[in-house]
């Protein structure tokens, strides 16, 4: 890991998956079989790119048991807790519909109503990841989304991992199904004969879930095209090297491309994050991985001031920032940019990743400067309301036609003016 | 303008351009060249399509005083009180930071932060929009952006609108800029040496616009892509057929693809509607377009009952709403996707376009589905805020780092525990 002073650093390396020309054209092929053929293509592609030819898509009540008899009953409730406080915490999110009234008569307001239907995608692949389907589904759920369809790839034994199921159980998730990648986007896009139609579609994937989510993008909604992970460690003199090392690892060890890089104005502390990272290195499971990850996206970045070192952090804008000093929220009001803030030393990222509340859906690749967690907000839709009092009409009409009427509308200005005159 | 009973109704026509290929890589190439070329690119962009040739891009504040005193006092005033009415609508949808704390210590929270800096879009062509100008602006500073950059093209006289730059001019934007099209989407994207980058972009366009920023989505943030106008009137027997013909027009008359709809279970109003829209088409000056519109894209829907009316509305999610029956909060409550929707006899639409308050950046093209107006919430972003109590950190270490083991991330779990071992 290297480390390298703030007036050296020229950019920060980072990733995104854009997809190669033919992996686009191979996604909107697939989204044009499932659009023509339904269930049929979702079926011959799963066989082929799952290697499992299954009978039906639908995960039946017989499995969900399975995976609940086959789960200890210590991790059932260690889950259940980790779904309460998430749920606690987003219950907080909730926006409510409002009004306002004036004393003309005039109500003006905005209508909050959940979205009707909602797809969560779980990506397969070697791991299982029941995490990513309470962050995805609960805040849905909190919405007051009805209907919530999960999809998520089979194994080669058309089986999906006991976790995910154990998880979409413990949430009362009914409509899960046996589908993934670039064919199970366009399933909850556009539907077929047994998977229902989304209105948006979230959850993270592999290169093709990405392709496939902007490619169904205006049709339906999507949460956010997901990067590599990331942290950013901002830490004084205060702080323990080991601590912030075994944090970088965390993040390193999601993937090569994930980033993770130590923010100080402290050159004693950066040598010895620098000689834990290596130390902690050396008997991870995933040290192949979390190794290439530290040494192609990992830095140590010292700045001369601390003011140097906040700006840095908001140059990078990251999807987790740790801020380990003496006084921690002192610093709080200065970050502008980051997905999620973890303060002080207990507030260890993790503890974000599972089971704190706040949603581990975040924005990656500097996206934070724009973007924010995923929210119960994003699982509902607002509309103003407008109910004009025939005091207001008769105060505003010739103010409003006249208005029209600069913009070149002319029926615009006529329908507020003939009103006017009826309703003397 | 058909009449169609709802039983016949098999979908309706709507329209959205998705642009050539070869529009899409004249947008491309287009990025490409500003990207690489900057202002230079933008000038000659200006040039080759607004055939105007600019020596600088930069509204000067000569312009704009000049654009102030061609505008009569009156005029001035009621753009004045538009945008006050405008602010007043916006400021009520301010979000707040907010935390939790628990009896162990953690708080756990959510960090509102405006966007740093957002550019809008004004159209150009043959009408003016100061209307557009506000809509796109008042959020942004209500939100608290601080840097707030405008683009619009420019005439072949090399000048913008009076009624753009007053409108401007009365919120107090500096930085405006003669440039529109890709190229003006392209500079706002990636900077140029007079126009600087911006966090994300608002404002409708023609398709060389739309298709730009659906390009540059993810490397900044967009509203949305917008299609052409709609409306949807809900009506009973109490609603006067000349109101709902002026307002059907008063959409019609913004493109020959604008969609204009009334859905009644009341045959005598659908013909009285007809004849009335025919009646008031003859003198309108827009009525090329208008008649157009309703001919390919208007329709009066009859339903054999008022709850397969408000059916009806809902598989549309129309941009607006206006529901005119005898007591029309009552159904309030039974619309679940409409950008705005207008109550009662008084509140014509027109009356929302330019006055009322609430914003007319409203989604399109059934989109309302998932889509909002745009608020204030569309220029900040959330940051969710994690601060672990060194108590908290003891009770639940354990948990998440056998919930981290089950998905496979061995260093996940060593940070917490090694955190709980140190913290004891």
């Amino acid at each position: 890991m290297k480390i390298i002073s703030k007036s050296d650093l020229v950019s920060l390396k980072r990733s995104v998956d854009q997809g190669t020309e033919a992996q686009r054209k191979s996604v909107q092929s697939i989204i044009e079989q499932v659009k023509l053929h339904g269930d049929r293509a979702v079926k011959e592609y799963t066989e082929r790119f799952d290697k499992t030819a299954l009978d039906s898509l639908q995960v039946t009540r017989e499995e969900f048991e399975k995976a609940y008899e086959a789960m200890d009953g210590e991790f059932v409730e260690i889950l259940q807790e980790a779904a309460d406080n998430i749920r606690t915490f987003h219950e907080k999110q909730i926006s409510h519909s409002w009004f306002d009234t004036s004393i003309d008569g005039t109500i003006l307001g905005q209508k909050i109503t959940p979205l009707d239907a909602v797809g969560v995608y779980v990506p397969g692949g070697t791991a299982t990841y029941p995490s990513s389907v309470f962050m995805n589904v609960i805040p849905a759920q909190v919405a007051g989304v009805e209907k919530i369809v999960m999809v998520t790839p089979p194994g080669e034994d058309g089986k999906i991992p006991d976790g995910v199921l154990l998880a979409a159980h413990i949430l009362g998730v009914e409509n899960v199904y046996k589908v993934g990648g670039a064919q199970a986007i366009a399933a909850l896009a556009y539907g077929t004969e047994t998977i229902s139609a989304v209105d948006k579609i979230t959850g993270p994937g592999n290169v093709f879930v990405a392709l496939a989510k902007r490619e169904v993008f205006g049709d339906v909604d999507i949460d956010m095209i997901a990067g590599p992970s990331e942290i950013t460690v901002l830490a004084d003199d205060t702080a323990l090297a080991p601590e912030i090392a075994a944090d970088l690892l965390s993040q390193a060890e999601h993937d090569a491309r994930s980033s993770s890089v130590l923010v100080t104005a402290s050159e004693d502390l950066a040598e010895k994050v620098q000689t834990e990272v290596h130390h902690q290195l050396e008997d991870l499971p995933r040290a192949d991985i979390a190794r290439q990850s530290v040494e192609d996206y990992g830095m140590i970045i010292v700045c001369d001031t601390w003011d140097e070192a906040i700006e840095t952090v908001n140059d990078i804008a990251p999807e987790h920032l740790e801020i380990i000093t003496s006084d921690p929220f002192q610093h709080l009001g200065k970050i502008k940019h980051a997905g999620a803030i973890f303060l002080g030393p207990y507030s260890s990222e993790p503890v974000g990743d599972y089971f704190a509340g706040p949603n581990h859906v975040l924005p990656t690749n500097g996206t934070a400067r724009f973007s924010s967690p995923l929210t119960v907000d994003d699982f509902v839709k607002k509309s103003s309301v407008i109910s004009y009092s025939r005091e207001a009409l008769q105060t505003n009409a010739d103010k409003i036609a006249r208005f029209a009427r600069l913009e070149g509308l002319e029926a615009h200005a006529r329908a507020v003016e003939s009103r006017k005159e009826r309703w003397k």
